[in-house]
């Protein structure tokens, strides 16, 4: 933001005026969104509790989206194929957020810039709202503060959210918490990897988009999708009336698209009848719980006086070997609970 | 343990008999070793207790081990190197505890037996210790337990402590925080696998041994060998004085093994000089008192009588969405922490 338009920013800040941010987002005023977006991921207590209250009030529209998770390894072409398959939701009169996020290694932090322009043509569409979100030290791109976005762009009233994430196991688990169907997407030729890291990302995949299945690429794409259909024969289901589909794609063609779309409409039309989706906001509502209360408590410790107090005392005994650190924890949680005294 | 034995065995633990547990420790006795990190990893309470009392004892014997993490993607040839390594150190008269850790997934849960099979030369000789970990869940196999049963080999009186974790990123990054020295185990050929995950894990090694280096594989090899070390001229620097190399190493013609040794024999000797190996043990120490903390606070919050009361209620309040999960969390900490009313 340029300096010359900070007063109005702050201006609809001031006094936690959340009923203007919510109306916004209902609206459909995008820079709402991103402000709100924008709070959620802060680390500050007072951008935390105007960013529960806003999402206090999402809630309760109770609007419903589409949420799929998008992943797969760097290079196996996820931006592009983000991008047929948000023309495809477009071209079918939808709208779509993309929580578009970017490879962070933990050293040395991957930007998040470039992540607009890795999708151009979708930034460029009205119906598409393109964010890309911070991953803040979590591998892989998912953090819990996932959870909390894809809730403000259902508020805004996105039909679909596409969440992309980067294929190192863990973030896919996260990532499985908070949306409706996993799309796995894989390089031509990468079936001999069926083991380790990608197996477990396989077991948590509904279906297996095989990309840039074109051109010299479409023998060997042919032979990967018979190796892929085989080995997720051999995994465990992961819904027992749900078949996991492997498509050929191509985001120069266009081939499969359109059917990689019509699977993960079906698949979520039979959630809805069947009953499973409400099972599934409810399991994936009391996941949002269970991480929100952990959060809390770990800054309500922390933050508490008598912890802060007490803390760096104990810690040096703990470093120096005075104090074990399971005595130290022990000593450190009685004084916040009130039972231990300070020194 | 056969039924028949089962008295002595009861025996010994009862009336939490830690100061007998932790002689045998002390004295070999590996049974006794064992036994202690079955009780590590247990999740009763009670459990949980005895160990914290066994750690604090084993903490003040300030035995301390050349703690080294060996990490690599399934196949990459990890418990066949671990074994020539193992030999190695045996041969310049140290011991050894290895943990050896089964890649499990998240789904079917991998098997933990066969570690020791594994390992069998190894396992046979008196000088190695072999404890296959359970992972219960946790990523790749390391989980903030793996921590605790360190600190227990190394009261044990071991030379050198070998932690194998799976490369899936998330392990890696835990496993750092508690050992001195990673060695990444790379195939021969998989130089163009130099992004995303493996490259985070790159990041986090303090060497790179490309195992299989023999016969056929030997040209490839060394073509892989100048990638890796182009690769590692161009991440940033774990620790600014400490040049990392890259070996090509056998296990059947014993290639590179020595060298591997003496690298991180040689790394470990220079922190113990300059001070950084102290620094690097206060680290590991805070870090384990900020996680026994963490896993402590919740142990407490969720089994207070006051929120078990309350927490059925808000659950479904949230998940048919009367109450939001950040307001429910709310609620529910301030019923821990005694300023809430129960309804």
């Amino acid at each position: 933001m340029s300096a010359h338009q900070e007063p109005a920013g702050r201006k609809k800040w001031r006094d936690g005026d959340v009923d203007a941010v919510v109306r916004g987002i209902m609206e459909g005023d995008r820079q709402m969104l991103s402000r709100a977006i924008t709070l959620v991921e802060s680390q500050k207590a007072e951008h935390e509790e105007r960013a529960h209250a806003i999402l206090d009030r999402c809630l309760a529209t109770k609007h419903s989206a589409i949420r799929i998770g998008i992943t797969g390894s760097p290079g196996a072409g996820k931006s592009t194929l983000i991008e047929a398959l948000g023309e495809e939701i477009i071209s079918r009169g939808l709208t779509l957020a993309v929580l578009a996020i970017d490879p962070s290694s933990r050293q040395s932090r991957g930007s998040i810039l470039g992540d607009k322009a890795r999708m151009e043509k979708l930034a460029a569409r009205k119906e598409a709202y393109i964010r890309p979100t911070a991953s803040s030290g979590y591998l892989g791109g998912t953090s819990p503060k996932t959870h909390e976005t894809i809730l403000l762009c259902e508020a805004a009233g996105y039909d679909v959210i596409l969440v992309e994430t980067v294929g190192v196991g863990q973030s896919e688990v996260v990532v499985d918490t908070m949306v409706d169907f996993i799309l796995l997407l894989m390089l031509p030729g990468s079936g001999d990897e069926l083991q380790g890291i990608k197996r477990g990302i396989m077991e948590i995949a509904d279906a297996i988009a095989i990309t840039k299945s074109d051109g010299q690429q479409s023998g060997i794409s042919t032979i990967s999708k018979a190796e892929f259909e085989a080995a997720l024969h051999i995994l465990p289901a992961k819904h027992p009336n749900r078949k996991r589909k492997v498509f050929l794609t191509s985001a120069i063609t266009g081939l499969g698209i359109s059917e990689v779309w019509q699977d993960i409409a079906a698949g979520f039309e039979e959630m809805r009848k069947n009953g499973t989706l409400e099972e599934r906001r409810r399991e994936q509502l009391n996941h949002l719980l269970n991480t929100v209360l952990e959060e809390m408590l770990k800054k309500e410790f922390y933050s508490h006086p008598r912890v802060a107090e007490a803390k760096p005392a104990i810690e040096e005994q703990v470093l120096s070997s005075a104090l074990s650190p399971f005595s130290g924890a022990k000593k450190l949680i009685e004084i916040f609970l009130g039972s231990g005294l300070v020194f």
